[in-house]
């Protein structure tokens, strides 16, 4: 398998974490941002879309970070990442249409802008992840993953951008079971780190 | 089953499709947006975030319209709305991605405005409009549907917007495999329409 990707894209960190969680693995494929690659005629073969990360396996190219996940987990359907129960597999559904919605229209267009520069509505953007954060937190007050009793890509699809968050100016403070959640992810065997990631926990984790 | 809907909401629309095309029956309630009712306590114990729609089977509370598609898929299995083969079912999550973030930024959003006087950055909703269309377009130009040989949920998810999208001042024109592809939705047997829909083709649909 091949991955194409951007070192500082969370969408690529949900990939690259679950690849790593279930000993996948992989030939690595640094798009040149900068030489705006993801734009080539080669790259727009693979999405057309321009966007990362695609994976290919087996010449079959997989684009959006939400559809790798799902196909990742198919591949070892015993890891329990991507449950069968129908009940279940909605749930799980469910918040990967969060990651594909609120979190990106939240968390990563404020990253996007405080870190990147590109220019957006702030006032929405802060409406959409206050929703949103505060909806996660209610949830995981209650349970310890978002589906279940273990976790699932459910987790893996909003981790990132959460993690990230302060990136964008968010304070995740008012949300201490995000905060113990994403400490539960981070101290997982077999957890990767990118940069920018910012630990809760600053003393067990460095 | 229980559906809790809007009757003027494209996302609750392609529930109803889906049901239909699986023959199943359920109870409808129609929300009461007028009087907020999908912001009141009752509503909000269904679903946090306050939307439309949620599917309740045998008291257990599905949200988000993807979601929904999944479960009722995997009801019957047999019916291939939903493949079980890793690479088509990658797929089919590639296209719920589309429906939940560009779709719902760019025709849903311009929708929103226009018909129902949502302040918006139109600019930047028809931008991904106009790069979610031409992305469908080049697929269904090659192939009668989104995912595979046969119409599955990938279609039924991006479905409902689209075929709006006049509501939101989008011209399909430019388009002809959208069109195609509308049409044959909406010859299907057990297809169900909705007001607004503007059939491509209106002296067979009328």
């Amino acid at each position: 398998m091949k991955l194409y990707e951007f070192g500082l894209s969370g969408n690529c960190h949900k990939v690259r974490l679950l690849l790593s969680l279930l000993e996948l693995s992989y030939e690595k494929h640094i798009v040149n941002g900068s030489a705006a690659e993801h734009k080539s005629a080669d790259y727009l073969q693979l999405n057309p879309l321009g966007q990362v990360p695609v994976l290919v396996d087996d010449s079959i190219a997989i684009r959006d970070s939400q559809a790798i996940l799902v196909y990742l987990a198919l591949k070892k359907p015993h890891s329990g990442f991507y449950p069968s129960d129908p009940v279940l597999q909605a749930k799980v559904q469910s918040w990967l249409s969060v990651a594909s919605n609120e979190i990106t229209r939240g968390p990563a267009m404020l990253r996007m802008h405080h870190k990147f520069g590109k220019t957006i509505d702030i006032e929405a953007a802060h409406q959409v992840s206050s929703q949103i954060l505060q909806f996660l937190e209610q949830q995981l007050a209650k349970t310890p993953w978002l589906v279940g009793t273990a976790m699932t890509i459910a987790d893996i699809s909003i981790y990132p951008y959460v993690a990230l968050a302060h990136e964008g100016f968010i304070d995740l403070k008012l949300y201490p079971a995000i905060q113990r959640w994403l400490t539960d992810i981070e101290t997982l065997p077999g957890y990767v780190t990118m940069p920018g990631i910012k630990f809760q926990n600053q003393q067990v984790n460095l």
